[in-house]
């Protein structure tokens, strides 16, 4: 469906707000934490950004985990939008944080040092340790996989890996939507997230790992024909977009 | 996916609670009108009545209606399974009340004759007066049906009228998820539903508009190969099943 502004294509990223593992400080990738009350404040203020851009969408994405799930039911909510098509899926999910899962981040930072984690975290291509197969929290043994080639399902996973299973989605799924000049919205994670930021600004892999995105505040892309950017811009104030990516950037040191 | 019961397909067919109109005993029909407290707390129910069944999901349907998608939302926050597929279309929809829409039951009892409504409300094919097509709140203007061919948008319907649309919906969408065993939610509305259980259990013209199906209690079919009826019955109490199906029946008697 054309959009009022003629010839621009419309794209909304939005972040999940803070989830119970940010509040706890752990590594959480595709453990399905919930929001908390903030996160959920969150949400229902990038909902009310997105209703004062006056965007209506014509489908909006997401993962297979409830952080991202409740953050869209609560935006597409707070714009009285809960009618459109949504889908989930698993390739939007956060990166799998391997056998650190669970782990405290500044525990695990006390332990294997702030380099260490800082490398986990913020290198493109080192994937954390593995999470066993056996484990009992591997995506293998968890039913929203079931129907999942369990050969791509991921034990741990780097940046690069994460954005290897992104972008075969974003051209099958995502990208014939926005050919038609369809409104999209996708509330996914900061690392799924980072890797579409990385492809549309073509960001190089060093610069992507400094790239932090806020939670909970609608980043909308305004794009040509070709899905070229042609503008970007956190909605509302930018003085409190600055503020939010600071605050998770500063999120892995040790305390 | 097989499920447990094996041979066995099921098929679970919720009413959404209910919502700010049943309270105030006004024509609802396509109005995207929302639950009220006691609907929310309906629909958290099913939700953990589906759960204690420990029912697993392959797919839900809902309609374009708030009080619908927010009663699925609910039953899949409380089962816990938010990340299972989720299909919205119109044509499973509340029955079109035409010109009755907003219009007060008791009111339009006393302004018409309980007759004249109950055949309104209870004949099978009667359908009430047309909603003028220049009317605001005709679904012509509504953004959520801009991509339905306007020719199908009705302007009034009666039982029959709204079967005609959500049989074909029933045999295009929701079949071929049955007939390979997958284990469907259908969370829908009082019409929209007794079209699906005049087919399922084979009801007669003057039968089906003496059905009364309960809000906010899952109604769980067992089908066979071939989607014929094994067993029928509504989850949890069931006297609470009866008593809500005798509150919906008394609902349009005048007062």
């Amino acid at each position: 469906m054309a959009d009022e502004k003629k010839g621009t294509i419309k794209l909304v990223l939005l972040r999940h707000g803070q989830s119970e593992w940010n509040l706890s400080n752990r590594f959480t990738g595709w453990t399905d934490v919930d929001l908390t009350e903030q996160g959920i404040r969150e949400a229902r203020q990038a909902g009310q950004l997105l209703k004062a851009e006056g965007l209506l969408f014509d489908i909006a994405y997401t993962s297979v985990l409830k952080r991202a799930i409740r953050t869209l039911w609560l935006a597409l909510d707070e714009m009285d939008q809960m009618w459109i098509p949504v889908v989930r899926d698993w390739r939007l999910n956060e990166r799998h944080y391997g056998g650190l899962q669970g782990l405290n981040k500044a525990e695990t930072a006390e332990k294997y040092g702030n380099e260490q984690v800082l490398v986990w975290r913020r290198s493109y291509d080192v994937p954390p340790p593995v999470l066993d197969a056996n484990d009992p929290t591997h995506p293998r043994f968890d039913p929203r996989y079931r129907k999942v080639d369990p050969a791509k399902l991921p034990s741990t996973e780097s940046l690069k890996i994460t954005l290897e299973r992104v972008m075969p989605f974003w051209h099958e799924c995502i990208v014939p939507h926005l050919k038609k000049h369809e409104t999209v919205l996708i509330a996914a994670h900061g690392n799924s997230l980072r890797a579409l930021v990385k492809y549309l600004d073509g960001i190089s892999d060093d610069e992507i790992v400094e790239l932090n995105i806020p939670t909970g505040i609608p980043l909308l892309y305004e794009l040509d024909e070709d899905l070229k950017v042609v503008s970007r811009g956190y909605l509302g104030d930018p003085e409190a977009a600055k503020a939010a990516a600071e605050a998770v950037k500063n999120q892995a040191k040790a305390k």
